[in-house]
């Protein structure tokens, strides 16, 4: 157990989120923001998260993927426990500023059944379109 | 003016969410999931949007994707105003039932800055990880 405090606080010994990007960010009514977690390789969409900003100044300033834990409510490093870890290749915030897009070398398999992505399994029925016309 | 009614609610002339999956899905305090929106053809993630039960509905059933905006508080089916629609491809629940990946083919740009995605131009500066032992 670490402590690891409210969304958005800091941890001792460290310093806050750029304040540049944390004016850039809108939160939810829980202070945090969506991050869909991309396979660097394969462009496989792997997972969607959570981010405090706390969340997101060790991703950014570790290589390391950390998320905030709604569950739990906890910080938490993406592999410490499983050994399958997300190295950090690109981080991107989106035009409205509540999505985060996080392209990664995963280790191992992101989802904690051991499927490599946690949308393997999840397809629903779908009525897929027709486009009316030929694509340009 | 559609008055499309709050989240979760239909709408006249129009059936519900299948039960069975209105029961997996995790909704947050307003009612909603999260739906990420990646190209069919190039595997880039577009955008992030927000669906409630009815626009989950509408966009497994017609082929056409449909969100509930957070900001407007009504449903808004993609390219209505702006030509550029998502043709739906497949849809799938994650694990937790708290995101839907939405696989699409899309029609001109995805973001409203006429962006093929919402994340160009949105990088956030990273200390890419290196993994300590080669990749197997």
């Amino acid at each position: 157990m670490t402590g690891a405090g409210a969304p958005g606080a800091g941890t001792a010994g460290t310093t806050a989120l750029d304040p540049v990007i944390a004016a850039r960010l809108k939160h939810d009514a829980q202070g945090l923001v969506a991050a869909i977690i991309q396979d660097d390789e394969t462009d496989a969409v792997l997972m969607l998260g959570w981010m405090d900003d706390e969340a997101l100044r060790r991703t950014l300033t570790t290589g390391r993927v950390t998320f905030w834990s709604r569950s739990r409510s906890e910080l938490w490093r993406k592999g410490d426990t499983s050994g399958h870890v997300q190295h950090v290749r690109s981080v991107a915030l989106d035009c409205d500023g509540d999505a985060l897009l996080v392209r990664v070398e995963q280790i191992g398999a992101a989802c904690h059944r051991g499927t490599r992505t946690c949308f393997d399994g999840g397809e629903l029925p779908t009525a897929t379109g027709i486009p009316e016309e030929p694509r340009p």
